[in-house]
């Protein structure tokens, strides 16, 4: 997670960390975050970045097991199937982990959208400055999707 | 961070939240990682997913005033440059903020490597079940890139 920080490290600390960085067993380190992993969701086709989430050894766990994404919600304290409501289920093709391992790459099929607002990705707006004024403000990017199945807004699902 | 979770909130927090959600003006929400945000990086070109890390408030403005990706090192509690020492800068196109506003996506132009290990991107390992043993492993899905100029590795640059 510090791509190019400097290393300055004992001889030790330097085996373990190329270990992490270069081995091919799983060392996941879920201790950075207290028992979680920071997972970016991509659409695989799009190449879009759908959403940022937490991940628990459960939750990933899980969706190993059944093929769709599950998540850890710090708010709610529990495991969450990722469109289990809403039907707008992720299909993940790839887990990707990054140099360190305290980050995961899911590279999934969106079905429907990922943003309960309706818009594919959560990321649907831009941080700019006002020429004018100089102040900051956030310049959307997407609309909204209605689902025609269902003919109408659907929050929160 | 929480896409689809179920909305259960009292009329002025789905006010809050809406505002959150559908307003221009920002409201960045440094506090639920204790004044950092996650930050995502993607090459705007490519497409990939480079890295993810942490942005404070002085490095997203540090990001903003010299359009270079500068992030926050939790180990060493300070603002770093990325690529400041290899050269590996990120070009900041475009800022983008999730639905919440606790995550952050930089689209980047990466120049040379965003891995300290020399690969394009952190990601470069795939986690699997091996077929035969049914033991988990990483696979690796990308080679380091030499940089012609230096011809050759430049650990932790």
């Amino acid at each position: 997670m510090m791509p190019d920080e400097p290393v300055q490290s004992s001889g030790e600390d330097a085996a373990v960390r190329r270990e992490r960085e270069e081995g091919t067993t799983p060392d996941l380190d879920f201790g950075k975050l207290g028992g979680l992993m920071t997972a970016v969701a991509q659409d695989a086709r799009s190449g879009e970045v759908l959403m940022v989430a937490f991940m628990s050894p459960a939750s990933l766990a899980a969706t190993r097991e059944t093929g769709f994404a599950h998540y850890y919600s710090r708010s709610r304290d529990c495991i969450w199937k990722k469109g289990e409501s809403s039907g707008n289920l992720q299909s993940v093709e790839e887990i990707l982990v990054d140099c360190d391992q305290d980050a995961l790459l899911l590279r999934v099929r969106q079905h429907g959208v990922a943003c309960h607002t309706e818009r594919f990705s959560c990321f649907y707006r831009r941080l700019e400055t006002d020429e004018e004024s100089g102040r900051e403000q956030l310049v959307f990017r997407a609309a909204p999707q209605h689902d025609p199945k269902q003919g109408s807004h659907k929050p929160g699902a």
